[in-house]
């Protein structure tokens, strides 16, 4: 069902330093699929202020914020759900009537994603990184019941930071660390990135692992993915997250849940 | 040619108190045509510097302003057109990374429409209105060299301060009033509005000019123009000043500038 446009459509947006395609066509696609009168749009910033008094002034229903805006946005706004709260990082605002409650769908996308590959709660883990997104996996961890882990940080400060805060252990790097699950928050193997062809755990530690979770989306099936998948393990894989927390933020801007075919879809869709 | 967004379109977007559709519907219309990557969203606001703030934040391309924050909108750019300078009302911003420039297209389509009907620079006028339409329309006409004008409001203060500028006489009604020229830049005959119905100058008044101008857009026929064409004077509709003013807009943006027969059709598409 394609809409033209008229003075009735809604925007949403994202907001990052440098905007990528997958977000605006997940959105776009789902909007002419269900008959959605909305319009997505992926903006650079380098004004954060300016950019959420813009989002208040022209009533802009919703944004998806990405780096370097998680922490900085979260004094802009007028809400946190608990999903924010914990973590001190937000990816998602609200706009209702001008009224912005902030979102982390990371986190919540997380939290299904270990349910859904049945991840045994009492598996060990050491997890690669101390940024936003690093706080958002860490979170849905240590809410989900998995106590024992490991934040493996060269940053020592923000290492020990968010293990302290979360009741994990730090190390600087794995050492003879050998853990149950093994969970890259890092660029590492990133598309375009300085180590894109690096593994991001060497692999004798992949071999002892059950379980192998990288964040990193572009490209979803980074050298660490490729390498697990060639040993037998469980992967989980950023392309899953950012489909799921997309997912949860069109839910959230247009109160419409599409069906698990409508969805996937719109996956493959938004990944060509 | 269709066009998926991606993360390169880029946005434009109209600002007023309360959005119609021409625009939107003549700019993304046209975009589709050219295949050009852009797309026309119309917002209102209660916030005009916030909107401004968002403009630059977001790197909004171009926004046309309507009522009521033409006059407003001049402290908040950078830079003024000489078609706003000697207005001082604006209804196009152009955005050049982050330095906003304002003009007046509705000036130039007016500037455009007097040659383009052939209007004799002698023909005495009078010109219904006193707001910042009205100032952009007498503007247009004044240096066009319509030398022999009578503005005509009820507002005493707004009416004598726009003659005053431009070196026009100044009348509270048309009185024994009879020139060649008859033009409307109130709401009257305004689909809506109070007076919808009402001729904005009386038929003994028609009887006597060679020219009608009726800058109401919503409907192009509203009572005067259908009247005055009835009577066979000629006539300048307020589609042809909103079709031309858009068109002006189109090329401030874009730096393409569509054929007659594409801006026709553009025309014709965002009537429906």
């Amino acid at each position: 069902m394609q809409m033209h446009p008229n003075k009735d459509t809604q925007l949403c947006m994202s907001l990052s330093a440098r905007p990528g395609n997958f977000g605006l066509r997940f959105h776009n696609h789902l909007y002419e699929q269900l008959g959605l009168n909305f319009y997505y749009k992926a903006f650079s910033s380098q004004d954060l202020p300016g950019a959420i008094s813009g989002i208040r002034a022209l009533g802009i229903r919703g944004c998806g914020v990405s780096m370097p805006f998680k922490e900085a946005a979260i004094a802009l706004v007028d809400e946190l759900d608990d999903s924010v709260q914990a973590i001190d990082s937000l990816n998602t605002i609200v706009n209702t009537n001008g009224h912005l409650k902030a979102y982390n769908t990371d986190y919540i996308a997380v939290e299904q994603l270990l349910k859904k590959h049945a991840v045994p709660q009492d598996s060990t883990f050491a997890l690669r990184g101390s940024g936003g997104m690093a706080k958002a996996v860490a979170s849905a961890l240590r809410d989900g019941g998995y106590a024992n882990g490991v934040i493996v940080a060269r940053n020592e400060r923000a290492g020990r930071a968010l293990a302290h805060h979360l009741g994990y252990a730090w190390q600087a790097d794995m050492a003879d660390l050998r853990p149950d699950m093994l969970i890259n928050v890092t660029p590492i193997g990133m598309t375009g990135g300085a180590e894109a062809d690096a593994l991001a755990f060497d692999a004798d530690i992949v071999e002892t692992a059950r379980t192998v979770f990288d964040v990193v989306a572009i490209p979803a099936e980074t050298p660490l993915i490729v390498h697990a998948r060639s040993q037998g393990k469980q992967v989980i894989t950023g392309l899953e997250v950012i489909a799921i927390q997309a997912l949860e933020q069109f839910v959230l801007y247009t109160g419409v849940r599409p069906t698990q075919e409508q969805f996937e879809k719109a996956v493959a869709f938004a990944r060509l």
